[in-house]
């Protein structure tokens, strides 16, 4: 990508934009992150002024924004597309390509983010496990010692998509006394830790996550949203799901398919449904979906800690500060 | 104790009363474990009730009814007075040992009771490091990404009281990043696990929890509540916790003294308190604690699963059947 000035076409400034207005901070602590360096201007637009303003960036950091080849079309200064974060599926990654635009994410096993999605899993699980709306009402009732919940002790886990999120589950929930099964496409890469066969009672592939639905209390959806996974957790997957097991899901809303899970919940067949992610984001508050008292929601906020987006402020930052000066980039991981 | 004639004083029915209407399930499920047992007999009456038939029963479950000396001296066919769990504060224990009257707990660390409050504790750990009705909050107002929660990972953790849910919290914790400090009266007991020197980084008498809380981002308190911890967690207490911590309570509401808890709420020295127990119960839900988005609250239901209730409902039920047969009691732990 050649040197400084031929990077950024324009020498002395380096422009980073932001899509917002969602998940605020990524764009407020790189720009703290950033506050010593007057030759870096990051700034954050709304969804809809994208297509105006991105002909004057070097850097777009795309949050939920869809950057099609329409968009790319007009980034003509662009030189890096990426995520805060891992979920690249809003870009056309072929037509940055044709662009000489370089798509990026940044790796979630070394910035924290792999770590805060795993503890929100965990949390969102025990959450459903324990009913937590069911609790609030009590709470509100004046009731006591109820509702009866249910315990992660004893059971099995199936985290479908075994990458950097699904090992910081297994890691932590070892010690919950529970049976963990994973499907993954390739076992074999060496981004594993050594110790996986320890973490994993039952290893499959893709087309194994049928079969191991049907002995798992608990499916945790870790995937990337791809042409192959998007609503993978249909009605052949859950009804393939003991009666009376949960579903998580902090990946991708559209893993699941919406009438599937609604259809199951409303049967009881499913016992509860915890989700991080929804099939549109941010998601109507009043959708039927979240009447059921066994469902909870968190506002896509997985990934979303101090450790993580301070960590990954500095992803940002850095390869701002690498572009500008023409250095090696460090902090990402290309697509394209 | 006798043979069974002498233990329940008219032969044919052992009578097992239940103090109500709380916690529900551990009456249910008892009389469902006891239902192919027609001399035994379940009952339960609300609290205000229980001194009008306390004189009918053998055994009584008090959940949290107080039993003091009036009461006992009404009980005149009581053989013994237990918990469904292992909290005794409310039973006056010299005068049940007056009146020849046993007082037993059941051991959490044989019926999962330890292994669901240590379950909780997590819980609402990770539900006040996620801020969880800030998270309730953006959902309804569709904001997406915030809030920037905390992870636990990099925190250190302190338990008062390193009983058998203490144990059980250090061993889930450990693979989540946290360092590990503990305190406890006597750390020479053999019922604490072999490997406890790997589990807890540092560990303290009584008199170390002040220094230990000045290191700590996060306090778990798991000690029972008796005259001397009644208020332990007071103003001196939280003032040396470090600014922006936080404070979880699985045990028993009292421990914790409500005043300086709201002050450090109110000065923001407390980041965030999650409770299961509270200072009466059920709690006020309109109590000004409750107000501060930083709190969370659940109805006392840390030990209440599945797993613990229906092991609980076999102690219970074995006890009636082995003091209705003369038979040893091998559920529970008598303290008199």
């Amino acid at each position: 990508m050649g040197d400084s000035n031929e990077r950024n076409g324009h020498g002395s400034l380096t422009r980073v934009l932001f899509c917002g207005p969602y998940w605020p901070a990524s764009t407020n602590y790189t720009k703290e992150y950033l506050q010593d360096y007057p030759f870096i201007q990051v700034d954050e637009v709304g969804l809809e002024q994208v297509p105006d303003v991105i002909h004057n960036y070097h850097i777009c950091v795309v949050k939920n924004r869809r950057i099609d080849s329409d968009i790319i079309a007009k980034a003509t200064q662009m030189k890096i597309i990426m995520q805060y974060g891992v979920g690249l599926e809003g870009v056309n990654v072929n037509a940055a390509t044709e662009h000489k635009i370089k798509v990026a994410r940044i790796p979630g096993s070394m910035t924290g983010n792999a770590v805060s999605c795993a503890e929100m899993a965990i949390y969102l699980t025990l959450g459903i496990l324990r009913k937590q709306k069911v609790m609030d009402t009590a709470v509100n009732r004046k009731d006591l010692g109820i509702p009866v919940g249910d315990t992660l002790f004893g059971k099995t886990v199936l985290i479908l998509g075994f990458g950097a999120i699904g090992v910081e589950v297994a890691k932590r929930l070892r010690p919950f006394g529970v049976k963990f099964f994973a499907t993954k496409r390739n076992w074999s890469l060496d981004t594993l830790p050594s110790d996986v066969d320890e973490l994993v009672d039952k290893k499959g592939g893709p087309e194994d996550m049928y079969e191991f639905a049907g002995e798992a209390n608990i499916v945790i959806t870790c995937m990337t949203l791809t042409n192959e996974t998007v609503g993978i957790v249909d009605h052949k997957f859950i009804s393939s799901m003991k009666k009376g097991s949960y579903l998580v899901n902090i990946a991708r809303g559209r893993l699941l398919d919406y009438k599937a899970v609604f259809d199951h919940l409303e049967s009881g067949h499913l016992a509860g449904l915890g989700i991080d992610v929804a099939w549109m984001e941010p998601f109507d508050p009043e959708d039927p979906v979240l009447k059921f008292p066994n469902v909870i929601i968190t506002p896509h906020v997985a990934g979303v800690t101090e450790y993580s987006y301070r960590t990954m402020a500095k992803s940002v930052g850095d390869t701002a500060l690498q572009l500008h000066s023409g250095q090696p980039f460090t902090e990402v991981e290309f697509v394209n």
